[in-house]
């Protein structure tokens, strides 16, 4: 098995249980790891700097967008947000799997720079129980509600981008799902580079030991 | 998950398990099946046609070669040896992941036809275990398995042609991590487009229901 950590970019409807199932996958195994992003809008009360997100100057963002330090980012009502380059790396080399909760124009973002990324896209088992459990969050009104739906309906159409396709029915199958998968691929041929030159190795030599 | 069986390529070294792991497999597990060959040498004692091989003429072989009825073939001491694709389709048309234990050059032929079969290379934990394996048999003697060693040392140069690399240290977790391989291909979006759609169409339908 190779050391280092995979990319994993998670995206699902609003309510489908992404963030659910990426607490529940952390609190499992302990491989893996949350992007903390960066962000221009001010801190809201109890959010603390590099755990919810990493709070900087409209400066800052502008530089690290220019200097390529940015995986993916994206703006949303007169604020930016973006996935750290540096940040993410380093956890990797750690060997975290890294989990980059993030939307379809993110994920896109990624898949394009970093093609070894692992995409994953979350579906509900159908539009009633997505309904449901935005409604059961109880935080938004019905019209808030609707308007997700129609978001689901226009995101639904990038499904294809990503590698794989989960249907989070039941949180800890869907969670073992994604572990299992993250599993998989941390077999692939392409990261285990260094595992297949040592096995040509070892068999060289103990070929030649025994000649 | 898409109903339609997946082809599965299975090659390693000899003495690596490769037959143990798919006996195993298809024991724990009814979803696979293994592809029957055709081959152009005479049944021995106790075969049986249909199941441990199609026997055919050197005609038929070359019949079903030019028609490009063979998913890949191969020539070994002037017989003929190859996978009747037709069997096999019917197969995985039934919702069966058909195996394919065949050696490299027979991958990369299925390969280059079928780029959505999942190619698997299994390792030993090391070149002395693979030997003791080989001994360990007793129906060789030092000098074929001095012979299959060096040919494991050639093989080995293919091993990032296949996709994933397992390494059989022990049978169950070995046999384990195949079939949890098999499960995430088969959700891989490009292989679950009726699913996509069918999320597509219900949420389109939900909303418009709810307006």
């Amino acid at each position: 098995m190779n050391k280092r950590g995979l990319i994993l970019v998670i995206s699902g409807f609003s309510g489908v249980g992404k963030g659910t199932i990426v607490r529940r996958l952390m609190e499992k195994y302990e491989n893996y790891a949350l992007s903390v992003s960066v962000t221009t809008r001010p801190p809201r009360e109890g959010e603390v700097h590099g755990k919810d997100y990493f709070f900087i100057s409209e400066e800052e963002f502008s530089a690290m967008e220019k200097e390529g330090r940015l995986m993916e980012w994206a703006g949303y009502v007169g604020r930016h947000y973006g996935t750290p380059r540096d940040y993410v790396f380093r956890r990797l080399d750690e060997g975290k799997d890294m989990i980059l909760e993030i939307e379809v124009q993110g994920a896109l973002q990624v898949k394009e720079k970093y093609p070894e990324a692992v995409l994953v896209f979350v579906a509900p088992p159908g539009a009633a129980v997505l309904k449901e459990r935005l409604l059961g969050r109880g935080t938004e009104s019905i019209e808030q509600v609707e308007k997700r739906l129609l978001r689901a309906v226009e995101e639904a159409e990038a499904m294809e981008v990503y590698e794989y396709l989960l249907v989070n029915d039941e949180l800890e199958t869907c969670v073992e799902e994604l572990h299992r998968l993250m599993q998989c691929e941390h077999r692939r041929t392409n990261r285990n580079r260094e595992l297949m030159e040592d096995i040509k190795l070892d068999l060289k030599r103990f070929v030649e030991g025994e000649q």
